[in-house]
């Protein structure tokens, strides 16, 4: 068990997702049984809040309340998408420092991987005894060495949700639609459309994702032979798609190219999904084409969370206290799977996790790169969780005709 | 009691909410309990599918499955936007004659009625005997002699849950967040947005109806108000908002103006919420703007249902049956409130709801124009049903300063 005495601290970086307060209440319910704990402070918006020293005493909050908060989607810390600079670096430690910090957990994506992994070099450099851990979070499914991340199962099951009412839509009403799914450079959160399929004919009938390079008459080909086939057409599209030379076909329409701090470009906004809808309807004939595009409501929204993602992400905040409290491990808390369906946890280098991104594996994507395997169908579906409710159909005979 | 002996007909028409399937299930199970009633069918694609003589004989489904398809969004029958002609309402009675149908029940909103009024009208000069009922349902809540409508409740929940996670994403990372809703002339979808507000510095900020004149800069100056109190803005805007000569933001924006069969323009596509992104970030300065289009998912999502909604949804199918076979009336069912929170039914003449839109009391628009009142919250709160979970915050006391 670790001998350092002192406080913890607790911060939340990147995009929020459902389920990234369960992290934030297992780290700190969790912190409060060791002896060594004094208090457990939460840095209000991430590095920035570390950067103000503006702490929260989540020592001084009821147990009730954290329980409440869990079940909150979205950072309620507050969150950022400032990557700190090794001046930065450096300032933030004279602030753990005086506040006797020797805990430091970090909830984020790998963005959020690398600040930790900065954190907690420049304290070994600084020869201040610090405990560092990564917790993942990511709506995108991104992080390498998770067999998947926390945020993802509730975003996925909020994809397979609004495809399933869209395929239902476009069932009634025919015609052409189109879903643009987050999702910079992992089509994970695309991929999760397919999920919504139920009867054969069931749409999303097309998956494009950042995976593979996006041909616009491939793809308006295989909607118009889609069309043909079922009379309509439902398709999931990632935003993070890119023409052969890797630019996204979000930016090609954009006037301002706009990025944040990481160098990531800003995606949304509706103009690829017009995009796509102006190139089926001229490419094809088809006149009634509609795209939607689901933005930030996909990450945060209420009442549509994974029950199993609920529990991972309350079990990897749990985790990292123990790898630091237990074991004195510094690292990156992963998820494993070890049956279908159950998980364990392990902890590894922040390396093989800092501003590294996965993406699908090639057995998830079909050959033609416009749908999934049923491998993937497998590998997802017990992530979104219990109480998914599916469509029924009427099965009643045609009336024969009176003539 | 009728006397009329014969068959059913059931078509669903416009387009499909949550619980549009509860009312054709209502009519279905409740037709079968009267001994004149023969066979019940149900037209695929509405008028299209009277046109065309195509039926499904809902008599030989099983009640089983008619449960699981009532908890199933949008129209199970398939819908329509065709709007029948003289000469179809003609061709239309030849069918119902060869096929017995004595009763026909329309759901949908108030084209559907009107619809149903020719139908009814043409009957009535035919000589031919035909009970004819309107059965209410419309996401926009727009028809007249209702308290509300069957899908709005549903959609409702959907446009105050995703709110509320915008609010929350948005308290996380700060900026403006703007979302588009439905709603073509009248604002209650939009003005739903309100009751995802729970603590006073809670989004929506401000709320943007089509019941008012929309002016870019009056919105911006607002938006730059809320800006510098909160350090923040979340925006619901109805698709519908116009300028002082009632042209459509949106149609201002789109190259080819696109019409359906009642002349309604179609108003979909991200174009209004990135008019609108841009508009702020030119007129205020700020930097993180970011805007959704809602679209289609908003009002067939599964899993955002109001209980309330799907139960007064299947009353209403029940009711119209008992109109036309108890009763031996013609018109359109109407919900009204009895109570808080209770509701029963009557039933009003068709020209009462056809080809009319009931838009948004004044007394729910707050007197700038940009939000809504208490009374709105009071009259929307019901609706949405019970389970909806609100949000909770961290209260822990800020960390005293070490230095």
């Amino acid at each position: 068990m670790s001998k350092l005495e002192g406080n913890v601290l607790i911060a939340q970086g990147g995009g929020p997702t459902a389920v990234i307060n369960e992290s934030i209440v297992g780290v700190a319910l969790e912190a409060r049984k060791f002896p060594q704990v004094h208090r457990v402070y939460g840095a209000v918006h991430g590095v920035a809040g570390i950067l103000n020293e503006d702490f929260l005493d989540l020592t001084q909050e009821t147990t009730h309340n954290l329980e409440e908060v869990a079940l909150t989607p979205s950072s309620a810390l507050g969150s950022t998408r400032m990557k700190p600079t090794e001046d930065d670096c450096r300032k933030m430690f004279g602030t753990l420092q005086s506040h006797n910090i020797r805990y430091f957990f970090y909830v984020g994506g790998n963005d959020s991987a690398d600040a930790c992994r900065i954190v907690n070099e420049a304290a070994a450099q600084a020869n201040y005894e610090l405990r560092c851990i990564h917790v993942p979070k990511t709506i995108d499914n991104d992080l390498p060495g998770n067999d998947h991340t926390p945020g993802f199962g509730s975003a996925a099951r909020f994809v397979a949700s609004a495809f399933a009412g869209a395929n239902l839509d476009n069932r009634a009403l025919h015609g052409v639609y189109i879903g643009v799914v987050m999702g910079r450079h992992a089509g994970f959160l695309a991929a999760s459309s397919a999920l919504a399929k139920k009867y054969p004919d069931d749409g999303p009938h097309l998956i494009y994702l950042p995976e593979r390079t996006f041909d616009i008459d491939r793809f308006a080909a295989d909607v118009k032979d889609v069309h043909e086939r079922f009379g309509r057409c439902v398709i999931a599209v990632s935003e993070g798609i890119h023409d052969a030379d890797g630019v996204p076909i979000a930016t090609k329409l954009q006037k301002h190219v706009e990025r944040d701090d990481h160098g990531n470009v800003q995606l949304s906004g509706g103009a690829l999904g017009d995009l796509l809808c102006d190139t089926v309807k001229e490419k094809t004939g088809i006149k009634r084409v509609r795209a939607d595009t689901f933005g930030y409501i996909q990450r945060c929204f209420p009442g549509c969370v994974s029950d199993t993602d609920q529990q991972e992400a309350r079990e990897v905040g749990e985790k990292a206290v123990h790898y630091a409290l237990w074991h004195d491990l510094d690292g990156s808390v992963a998820i494993k799977r070890t049956g279908n369906y159950s998980v364990d946890y392990h902890l590894q280098p922040f390396e093989n996790v800092a501003a590294q991104t996965r993406t699908m594996e090639d057995e998830f994507i079909n050959e033609a790169g416009n749908h999934v395997t049923d491998a993937f169908i497998a590998y997802a579906r017990p992530l979104i969780g219990s109480g998914y409710h599916t469509p029924a159909r009427i099965r009643a005979p045609r009336v024969e005709r009176a003539d």
